[in-house]
């Protein structure tokens, strides 16, 4: 059996991280072997560029941003994402190419043109098996974030502006890519979440 | 009166140091306003990126590689560069887009039109004025590096080969780039080098 690239997107606060415990867990009781993993961060090159994007004292032009991300997603790409495909396991993956086009694009409005450019270089052509976007309203998610963090990122610093029209983003690339990108409800209960997420992967990845 | 942008290029042990270094006080000594900056390593961001590019501990996947020089050089362009020649100084530049070329293209033949691709992405189109190419021998300039320093990075480690391909690379950017770049033989003397690289600059750059 082959490995699948399984991605979690959503604006901030929308529960990606425990929704892909819930899911790696449930998937490992089935006996699949999976893995967790991230972008930015996902390898140990990552972890240092995760810092450098993600710190706030950092003043980063956007076009070294959009590399940046590119970078780390390439490095993750080859270490970690095609030998663990090529091994048969089931990627849990945080975040993908559909974060740089919904924050970098409709986010900072930077070019589009340039982030498909970088996300066909970075991955060298690897798309998702199957893309879960947790759609959640970006207030509600934000508050959430300041809740449990002490502390903000730079990317969870942004207006509220933005976060909407990342927001807008992930709705205009989930209605583009119907086959691909499928939208769960994130302000539903955990549980709940959790069991339509095993619902959709039943129907979208056979043998499950 | 303004600034211009002028690259010093050369495999390792080439002299570029000590003769941007003697360069740059002849300019001031003319009343310039000068500035000594590098690639990698040019801006804050930059001397983090530089640390993971040339560190030997790091697996640096190539493509990933290619990215990060870009990231490096899109800061560089962005934060040093441009705002300096707008100032009207001049830029004496260790290492620009032909490093790029001629290392990862020539050295380690990595697909040249995708190196264009992000030489273009990261400058903006920001060329140099001028590139003087401190042409020496492969064996002599890394038993010059060799010798002064106690660890060679993670270049400098390349085989003899690699550092050949590097030099073929820049005899073919030379001969393709006439009016831009300019060879002079580093195995000359310190002085005789400075001496010419005066000349070529009163010759390229009008007004000296």
């Amino acid at each position: 059996m082959g490995g699948k690239l399984i991605v979690f997107e959503g604006v901030e606060g929308c529960g990606k991280t425990s929704q892909m415990q819930l899911c790696g867990q449930w998937l490992e009781s089935l006996g699949i072997s999976v893995i967790l993993t991230r972008e930015p961060g996902g390898t140990k090159l990552g972890s240092h560029l995760r810092s450098l994007l993600l710190e706030s004292e950092n003043t980063v032009a956007e076009v070294t941003e959009l590399l940046l991300y590119a970078a780390d997603r390439a490095q993750h790409v080859e270490q970690e994402l095609k030998p663990s495909l090529a091994a048969g396991k089931y990627i849990l993956c945080d975040r993908y190419t559909d974060s740089t086009i919904a924050y970098q694009g409709y986010g900072r409005g930077l070019n589009f043109k340039l982030i498909h450019q970088l996300n066909d270089i970075a991955t060298a052509g690897l798309e998702s098996d199957l893309t879960i976007w947790l759609d959640i309203d970006v207030e509600l998610g934000l508050s959430r974030k300041r809740k449990d963090e002490a502390k903000l990122d730079r990317i969870e610093q942004e207006t509220i502006a933005f976060h909407r029209r990342v927001q807008q983003g992930y709705a205009e690339l989930a209605a583009s890519n119907p086959s691909r990108i499928v939208r769960v409800d994130g302000s539903l209960s955990k549980e709940t979440v959790h069991q339509m997420i095993q619902d959709i992967l039943r129907v979208h990845l056979k043998g499950l």
